[in-house]
This record gives C-alpha cells, structure tokens and sequence, in this order.
C-alpha cells in the first residue's frame, strides 16, 4: 500500500511508493529511449491494459476490444491505490495515512502516429468529453476531495509510452498547489469581489501584448509572471469554477483553441516536449475557499530546473512573456487544419 | 535590466530576462553535450571571469591570475543586476520590481579534473569558509533580505560547465520556499515552544532507520517525507539558525559529513548528477518569523519531474527514504578518505 506522508516543516504530502520500491540499480541516468515495437495502447492490444472505466466506442463492438475512439483505463502501475481506507495516523512528529486514490489513463486516439495537437477537432472534443466524463463520475467516491488532470508528453517531459495519453490522479486531499490558488482567489475576492482570473482576463484583452489566441468563449495567454519560457495558460472567458461547467454539448470550442495553441508552440518551438495540468474546483465536501476559475496550465519542457529554483521556489525565465506570445501569434497556420470536422495530416 | 515578477494569484515572484531574451531558436530540447576544451574556471583563465570578490590564495601571488585554491567572482551571466534601485511598481493589477540582485559563482578548486567528493576536507572546508565570507559581506548591502547558496552538479542538474563550482544568489525578497519553512517553525515554536527541526533530529536519531551517517556536530538524514529519491538533509545537531553561526574557526566537521554523503551517493547511484541548496536565516531588517534551523538539502536528479508534480506540488517517490538510507548506510568507506589532512584519490 503506497504511503501520503507529510512533511512537518511545510506541510507538502508526498506519495512514497513502499511495495515497488526503487532501488539504486533501477535509476538509469542517461536518457531514456522510447520504447519501440508493441504498444499496450493501441487497437487490438486492449488485453494489455486494465479494463475499460470509460470509454467512447463505435457501435457494434465489444467492451474491452478495437473499435473504440477514446479509452480510458486504470493505471496498471497506479501512484495511489483504489482499495482501503485512509487511516489517518501518527509516526511519532509525523503524519501519514494510506495511499488511496486513482490513477487513470486517457488514450486520446485509436492512432499511434498521431499527437494530440495531430488530432481534429472533433476527436480532441472526443479527449476532452472523456476528461468530463471522468470528473463527474470519479466524486461519487466521497474519499477524492480532487481530480488532477495532466497530459506529459514526450520522453523529457516524462512520457513513457509514445502512443498519445493524458493521465489523472484523484486524491483524498486537495493538493498544496490548488490550495494556495483557491487561497489567492478568496483574498483578492474578499477584497474587491471580482474573480482575480476574471481581473487578469479582462486586463490582457484590454492590452493584447500577453495573448497568443481568443475565440468567444476562451483566450490563450502567456501570463505576466510565467515560470518557464513559452508557459501558456488557456482560460474560460466566462467566469467558470468547474471545468465540467464548460460543458456546451460538446467541448468544440475548447477543443479548437487547445489544438490551435499547441500546433503553434509545435511550429514555433520544434515540437517540443511539454506537460499540461488542468486546475479546476475540488470536489466532494470542500470546506475551505470556493472562488475559483478554472483553467488550462502548458509548460513546454524547454529549460532545466536546477538548484536555486528547488531552494527558493522562485523561477528564471529567459523569455518575457511579451516576447513569447509575439513569436507564437506570428506562427501561421491554414484556416483548414482547424475546420471542423476534419482531420489534421499526419506528423512531418 | 532584468525584471521581478509576482504571480497575482499565488504570489510566486520569477525573475523575468528581459535584455537577453531567449528566441524560439535558442533553445535545444536534444541532450547538451558538455563543453569540451577551454575551460574560464581553470588557473591562468583568470581574466575570462570577473575579477574575483574573494579569493583564498597561496601568499606570493597576486590577485586575479593563478595561486588560489578557491576563488568567488560575479557570473558572467547574472540573473539579477546588482546596481540600481528595486523601483517597486505596478502594471494595473499586476506587481513587479527591477531585478536586483548579486548573482556569484564560487570555484571550489583550481583542478579542473575533480568534483567536490574528490576534494580533500581541508579543501572541502576552504569552500564552506568561502560561502561563510560571502554570507557575511553580502549583507552588508541592506537591499538583499535572502543569500540563497546552491550548486549544480552534472549536465542534467542544470550545470552548464564541468569545473567544480557552486554558486549563490543574493535576493531584495524573502524566497516563498524559505517564507513557507519559516512559517511552518513558527507555528510548531508557538505550539511547542521547541524547533522542529530539533525535534525531528532527537526522532530520527531516537529510531535509526533514517540516518545515513552522523558526527559529533552533524547528522544525516533522509527526510520523513522526501520528493526525491535518496534526498538528504544534513543539519547541525545544536540549534543554530545561520549556517555562519556553525563556524569554529573551520568547518572540518560539516566538510567531513558532506564529503562522506557525496561520497555514499556516488558509489550507491553511481555518480549521479544532483542539485544541493543551503537554507539558513534570511539577513538584514527581516520581520518575519525568526525560528530557524539551517540545514543543507541534496537532491540526487534520478527522476522527471512531471505534470502531475508541476500541477498539484505533491511528489511521488518511488524510493522509501528508509530503504534509501539503508542503502547509502551499506557503502563502504575507505577511512582514509575521510582522514584530515589529506587528499582523495582522483575520478575512477
């Protein structure tokens, strides 16, 4: 059973893995390769996976076999573990309770060539409905109190299958880095009673230097005070503390600007690695501040993060912001690859 | 002049470059090979740094050119800028400051061909006695509020040339990473009315299991609740908020400790490349919380960090800390190699 622990100084919660655990000889550090030849995640290959939790399928074919557009399967080396109880205890001066949550895994495509940014935007609509259907139903289980959803992608950004996914991990606590986030909203709430992402929306459409893309419903920024170069955040323009709120029908409109946002950091940049996380709202009986606005974080893996950011928690970034969204507005691309619906070409 | 950027939601404050803005080209995401040949940290290199701020130097030579055995000059490439004034301003509802700051490099031996395990104690405690000098004359300028002291170790912790080196930076704010640990010793003072640092090394020496090594004056630990695998924390037994404060005349006893643990991970992970960072008590007119307990933090870089760390700020570890210990407990030691005065053997 893996293990929360929490540091006592600061109150950070790691996960430590106490059943498989690593030992010297299984950390290589030279760069791994990708793993060529069989991928669990491709049609036909189902058996390979845990079975299906949700999924997006044609009709007429089998649960657990090929015909489907979005699968979404456990982890089969889940971080947290879906069986037991928490048990919250005491070691001494320390805390720690028992490694409960989820880990699931969202394969965006039946294709194996293709990334996301490859997709249309249909079947990235397709993704991000699974990514929904996911948040709604994981809080049934009233232990999860958040569902983080993120997408690693590429072997530098800790990718370790090629075949396109993203990942979620549902905890029974509401992570550090949502906490501050929700703290900092409900302050400047307090304050002014507006939404600081609603405050920060309006303030870079007003000025237009920080914006890479907008349609009606949301805008694509590099924000003022972005950690890592080319940082990229995708907002709601409407207030929305859920990202399930956004929920139209469809996610066609989101599926669009996220396509379009990624082929331009893909052009500009090489394609190069990148994670994203998506910050929403807690869920279940959250006690603490409710004011949020829920959002898309993108850091493409271009830089290395050394000493003086693990001590200080401050971040050097060699490209303003400025300059950045000017580089990725310059990007051009043919008004075809995000007609809908569609289909991109295949990578170069 | 360089930019301090503060998040508006969170707080984080980055440091923005915005004269030598880096261009989409500018940045690999292939392996970068170390620089072969010409090496500015070298004796007889002396004029392709900036003059030096301190030096330890043999009697008989003269400054700036060969005869020193550790030796701190301003890098070349500073991420702060120390003249000028902060100018505290706005940007509508955004806060920033100018980018002050001294940024230095301390070399910690003129012999290009070993890493800082390699060095002697007596040389090991020539470096520490160069962080004390610069942590003690920094200060002096009552701008800078934080001396946050780090090194880099290995191409992909971020090091960007082989010579051995630290490096520190000098900040006009208290890092939030420090404001969160000063924080958390607060509250546990208030409580208790011990440090909890003091308590979590009376813990830790009372149950073994974490403890990789120990002096009369220092232990070493991996901590409780670890991000990293085979992350270690030396710290000073006796209460002592400044890392000056431990100076007896050396540093013997903290070099001592330190070769050895360098030299248990190196042998145990086979010379992996790490990151460590120096926490003590921020400087000048700070009016924050004041209980304290320095202590230095080694992170072996043996795993990604991802969307999920990026997104929430929990770490997984697949590592127990205290399988980790036990490991790093198992290398043997040649006792010749940890003798005063005396040098080690070169790099296998």
């Amino acid at each position: 059973m893996p293990e929360l622990r929490r540091d006592p100084v600061i109150g950070r919660w790691v996960i430590i893995s106490t059943e498989r655990g690593k030992r010297p000889s299984d950390f290589g550090h030279t760069e791994q390769k990708r793993a060529t030849g069989f991928c669990p995640f491709c049609p036909g290959h189902e058996e390979k996976t845990p079975p299906e939790v949700y999924v997006i399928r044609e009709n007429g074919f089998a649960p657990n076999g090929p015909g489907w557009k979005v699968r979404v399967v456990s982890n089969k080396f889940p971080a947290l573990q879906i069986e037991g109880e928490l048990h919250r205890r005491a070691e001494g001066i320390y805390d720690k309770m028992n490694g409960i949550g989820a880990h699931e895994v969202i394969i965006e495509s039946p294709e194996h060539e293709r990334e996301l940014a490859q997709l249309s935007i249909e079947q990235i609509n397709l993704v991000l409905c699974a990514y929904r259907a996911r948040m709604v139903d994981l809080p049934r289980d009233k232990r999860f109190r958040y569902i983080q959803l993120f997408k690693n992608h590429g072997v530098a950004a800790g990718a370790s299958l090629e075949h396109s996914h993203s990942q979620l991990v549902a905890t029974p606590i509401v992570p550090r880095r949502i906490l501050e986030e929700l703290k900092g909203c409900q302050q400047h709430f307090e304050l002014k009673e507006r939404c600081i992402f609603c405050d920060t929306i309006d303030q870079e459409l007003a000025i237009g230097k920080r914006v890479v893309v907008e349609n009606a419903d949301y805008i694509a920024i590099e924000p003022f005070a972005p950690r890592f170069p080319f940082e990229t955040w995708i907002l709601p323009k409407k207030h929305q503390p859920y990202f399930e709120q956004s929920y139209q029908g469809n996610y066609y409109s989101l599926a669009r600007i996220l396509k379009e946002t990624l082929m331009r950091i893909n052009l500009a940049l090489n394609y190069p690695p990148y994670n994203f996380v998506l910050h929403t709202s807690p869920c279940n009986d959250w006690k603490g501040p409710k004011q949020y606005h829920w959002h898309l974080e993108l850091m493409p893996k271009l830089t290395r993060v050394a000493g003086f950011e693990w001590g200080t928690g401050f971040y050097i970034n060699p490209t303003p912001p400025e300059d950045a969204a000017a580089y990725l507005r310059e990007v051009q691309i043919p008004e075809e690859e995000l007609s809908l619906p569609g289909a991109a070409p295949a990578r170069p």
